[in-house]
């Protein structure tokens, strides 16, 4: 099995913890997107979109999309449990994934790639050029802000934010809380619960691959 | 177990449609969006976001993001199997659904959120105030073409978008391709296989509720 990886990309380093905290052996192969591999022909006839992260089955299937890799690495190595138990723990959980994707992420990515220098001509991930839009900047920042109190209103009333137990929803959530530092934006000196979740989990071993 | 749908709304009819592909009993509760009864107090104290769809357990816990609830359907009615019976099979299948939501239904509500008049004020979902972006409606219908492509070319070597069995991500495909409709962009002539699979998805009885 082959995880495309790139160190200081964030999508990747979901899919880099979800393995350490499983435990799971892979064959590590380093897209060094910096410089541009992800658009080359090599890496292109693996994933089109030239995305990372990308699971490369022993049978050659791809496997792009992080929630798609989570769940692949969960069902062959179901311990310790990242996704849930029961129905509701399920449930629970992929939403929490996903709206620290669609509500975080995103935020995040639209001031990053509608705005940095590096990104000029690269507004969307993927082989296509497409224009930087300066005013996502502004509203994504607005995002963001608003994405750190729902993550702190969640955590004044749970520990984790798919509930008592770790899960991929605290992967997803601080790989896009650091992320958020890229754009130099923090947690709010309120959001308590916030920071007592973001040390907590940044203290794993995991969180520091 | 209650569903909070909206009949002529894109992401709830997800739902809609799994609910009838496997046959489950839900109080249905319509919320009419276009009188804005989403954004009222009752509802957003079941949903904070004044999104739908939304399920509530009998037990009060609300799950919300059309995947989660997904996730909780299969769990508690396992047949027909809609997400997959192998691990690559459940993998294929959150790939592509995840795939036609960033790359599809995104794309298209980038374009109507901020172009049409009704949702002046109204370019992201959700009960804050964000002012529509007219910029992001060329990129969107750049996007959204590239998105139909992409499809067609997945199912030029697949019956359909998860592999031989629907699945989930045809019930996505096929509302996305859909609510293109909205937009008015439909399935580029030369998409054959689009075709194909979007007259026999939207046969299926489910399609049409």
């Amino acid at each position: 099995m082959k995880f495309y990886d790139c160190q200081p990309a964030p999508s990747p380093r979901r899919v880099r913890m979800m393995i350490a905290e499983k435990g799971i052996a892979v064959d590590k192969i380093e897209v060094d997107l910096r410089n541009g591999e992800h658009l080359k022909d090599w890496f292109r006839r693996i994933n089109p979109r030239s995305e990372v992260p990308v699971l490369e089955l022993d049978d050659g299937t791809v496997i792009t999309e992080s929630v798609a890799i989570y769940r692949y690495l969960e069902e062959i190595q179901p311990e310790p449990a990242l996704m849930g138990r029961t129905p509701k723990e399920k449930a629970v959980i992929a939403m929490w994934d996903h709206k620290v994707e669609i509500e975080g992420f995103f935020a995040v990515a639209e001031v990053l790639r509608n705005t940095a220098k590096g990104f000029a001509g690269r507004a969307i991930t993927g082989p296509q050029s497409y224009a930087q839009i300066p005013e996502l900047a502004e509203r994504g920042r607005r995002r963001v802000t608003e994405f750190m109190q729902t993550l702190d209103a969640r955590l004044a009333h749970s520990r984790y934010l798919g509930g008592d137990q770790f899960s991929v929803a605290d992967i997803s959530g601080v790989v896009v809380v650091d992320f958020a530092g890229w754009i130099k934006a923090t947690i709010p000196d309120d959001c308590l619960h916030l920071k007592r979740w973001h040390e907590e989990v940044s203290a794993r071993p995991s969180a520091k691959l």
